[in-house]
């Protein structure tokens, strides 16, 4: 890692986007695959910032009224067939439970005690939570009922990677029952907005608020909401969805209510998810060819303090000046919570120290040596600048000043990520040929480099839809913010009014 | 509920205690059994305590130096194979996974997709973990590991009761890997004493650290230690158990490492968790005839504050002076956080309102009513006292105290279970017609009616064994406070140096 044309990640992001993502992972040691086909190991470098934002989201979801609860991982397979479209959505991708036993026989273990009705793992728990509703609920005074469950769940997918597919993931789905139609739509959209605010100002990850087209909703939903990132191979990756649900779930569950005017009605409901997905998108938003950066508001650690002994007579002072600015730092707070700050004092080489840190994504590495105790400096890296580029700060600068300079790398990440997204939105293309020729790839060794987002006209006809699936590209979704112009459809050329973001996606 | 001789539960303890505990947990809204055999759904009161109890767990397994991690949800066959006494401990309760999809046959949905090899629903996850384990540890320098996973798993237990038995449960477990012996009994230590120290500071239930029996060991453990509770029935709930796996584990995981010596060398590994029963033994430590009593350290709200309106146009200022004292009491903290207050303007009956918040256990209650707005002051109802028994306390006093009086009654749950339990331990019965006099229900109608425990003197052979099985008594544990005296068994009459507790238990 002498010189400046290396990078600490091989391959780059232009050489090989795909392999480059796998490296990142790997040298940040967030996850690795399990011997469980599927399934990955958050590793404890991932699962602190999966806790970091799940304590920030979680105290949104319930500053907005939301209380959590429990459900059972298990849901009978009568419960799935309920409705229709659900399990159809679901029954190509599950892992059922048929036994609850093991005994040897032939001196091998298999399974007995078959059950009377298989178990399905959930994948979602609309139907497992329906059952609950349906005996909660009885009067509109029961309403509206705003629940929220933390989960693994657990989809049978064939092609994984490690965060952004998975087998089993983690993730937390809010379920929410209401009186009328408007108040559940009103609900859909509050916490669309929710995950919005939460993956801009805590991901530091642009997205587009949108409606989903009919064949791209949830299975059962009447509407899906969705916010959509763009990652840096311009690739899109639906961040989060929420998901008016109508009286589908509320029918097929029996969640009825007596109302004000003494008459039986059937709930509308809604569900909405965020996932582990979202490290997935936060690693392919921010990190670069030196591997992870971490927006600070995520950071399982803020600062790495890493002591300088050129001499072994120096280590004690050098060891107890880092110790001091440790506890200077730990005692300021930044975004609600003390700075956390690790000193590095192991034993083996400073620069390969430095590298495993930046690899890591940690915001800000303070080196310190024998010479920076007299000066009372230090030695400051920002992991949002490049990894040579250094500063030299004073103690109390440093102390005083970190938690504003940490807020200044959380925004830099952010406009950074909108800058390169905006930058990859084409908003000039008006016709088939051209739309088709900006997502072909240029070379076809590296599929991976097209176009971008695609922001135009859609008809919503069944031709355009063949079109878009022979190019590999979706609708990602119709923005709420809409111009409100005609034209015509970017795909078929016929009139059109609706806005839609077309991109590849993940 | 307008007799004094009445209480809020039926049946009373003394009348069914089995039947109490279930009531206690209904009227409180803690948990409700589920559609799927064994599973519960926790309600959001219930799951609060949970988030409660967790919060303050977590934070001392970090600070003892744990990092939380998680793991796949399912082990292969083969896995549990690896460790023989393992995978006898839970072949006979576990949930198969067989097949990753379903299609429609005839009609009728049905699982394909048969998986080459079954997938058990983790019991317990040493098997899956030291499969990481044994990449992640390579020398001396990479241990000790200190790794925890809160997590969902699942026993297949036949008869089931909401917390302290079901099929799923919420726990964390704690996997460690140590270069000696010493250490990882260092470790199985440490975290027994912090299970001891939360149990009791947190959740005001008193236990008794020791040792576990060998018949009583965790499967695949050299030695299973655990903290016991004693019940308001007088039965023992085993609390929280820490492992000494020895290098069981790390021989059938293959967990080496390179020592500081050059020598390959086993690791050695220990567990420990805690789960949801733990509310389980709350609710049967502190729960009384008019339902539950939650120590103040886990109340999802701290205060409830009920306004009393006589009259229509007194409303607007009884809720304005309401909400005033609820501002006021939120700005102080208790234990470290807010403290939490629910203004309840439901449109109820006063009484009806008044005996629900008593049944799901709220610390305090307050009431105003229009002549406490001119005094300043409220009327104040203390759960640890009789549901009569209120005091007027002026606003002022209310706000500046409430933190003290919540630590106050914290303490005093704490000391009536520890007082009720050293009560029930009988230490004077020396032979075995006398244990099993105290130990035989008095009443064949009521089994649940039998002694406490007893702390006497154990041989630990087979006989002895068998005869406690007759009576359906344990020896809980080997306490780790041992009187170091000589003595004679109190089963079999043979001399015995070990002081052991015997109790029935859940």
């Amino acid at each position: 890692m002498n010189k400046k044309e290396t990078s600490a990640i091989s391959p780059r992001r232009e050489e090989d986007y795909p392999e480059w993502y796998q490296q990142v992972v790997r040298a940040a040691e967030l996850a690795e695959n399990s011997a469980v086909r599927g399934c990955m190991v958050i590793k404890p470098w991932g699962y602190g910032i999966w806790e970091n934002l799940q304590r920030q989201l979680d105290r949104r979801i319930k500053e907005t009224g939301h209380s959590n609860a429990y459900f059972p991982l298990f849901i009978p397979l009568s419960f799935l067939e309920k409705e229709a479209s659900h399990v159809e959505g679901f029954a190509k991708e599950c892992a059922v439970v048929t036994h609850h036993r093991l005994e040897a026989r032939d001196g091998k273990l298999v399974p007995v005690g078959e059950l009377d009705e298989p178990l399905i793992v959930r994948p979602t728990s609309e139907t497992i939570i329906g059952e609950s509703f349906s005996r909660w609920v009885q009067s509109y005074r029961d309403l509206p009922l705003l629940i929220n469950q933390w989960a693994n769940v657990v989809r049978w997918e064939m092609r994984t990677r490690l965060f952004l597919r998975t087998a089993e993931f983690l993730w937390q789905e809010g379920h929410t029952a209401h009186a009328t139609a408007e108040e559940a739509v009103e609900e859909t959209f509050k916490m669309l907005d929710v995950y919005a605010e939460v993956v801009e100002n805590v991901l530091a990850m642009p997205v587009i608020k949108g409606e989903k087209i009919p064949e791209e909703r949830f299975p059962g939903a009447v509407d899906t909401y969705c916010i959509e990132a763009m990652m840096q191979d311009r690739k899109a990756l639906q961040a989060g969805t929420s998901h008016f649900l109508g009286q589908n779930f509320a029918k097929a569950s029996d969640i009825k209510f007596l109302s004000r005017e003494g008459t039986t009605e059937y709930a509308y409901t809604t569900s909405w998810g965020v996932s582990t997905r979202l490290i997935g998108g936060m690693i392919m938003t921010h990190a670069d060819d030196d591997g992870l950066r971490i927006p600070p508001k995520v950071a399982p650690k803020h600062i790495v303090i890493i002591p300088v002994i050129p001499k072994p007579e120096t280590e004690a002072a050098v060891l107890e000046y880092a110790e001091s600015i440790a506890a200077a730092l730990r005692l300021k707070s930044y975004n609600g919570v003390s700075i956390e700050v690790v000193v590095d004092k192991r034993d083996i080489r400073g620069g390969d120290k430095s590298w495993e840190w930046i690899k890591k994504g940690i915001p800000v590495r303070l080196e310190v040596g024998p010479r920076d105790i007299e000066n009372k400096q230090m030695v400051l890296y920002r992991r949002d600048k490049g990894p040579r580029d250094k500063a030299f700060i004073g103690f109390n600068d440093a102390v005083e000043g970190m938690s504003a300079l940490l807020d200044e790398m959380q925004n830099n990440y952010f406009e950074q990520a909108k800058a390169f997204r905006d930058a990859n939105i084409r908003r000039d293309i008006k016709d088939f040929a051209a739309f088709a020729a900006y997502f072909t790839p240029k070379n076809t060794d590296k599929p991976e480099i097209h176009g971008g987002f695609v922001l135009g006209k859609w008809s919503g006809d069944a031709a355009a839809l063949e079109k878009l699936n022979e190019l590999k590209v979706t609708v990602r979704c119709i923005p709420l913010e809409q111009s409100g112009t005609q034209g015509v459809c970017v795909v078929t050329g016929t009139p059109a009014t609706k806005d839609a973001i077309f991109a590849k996606a993940y």
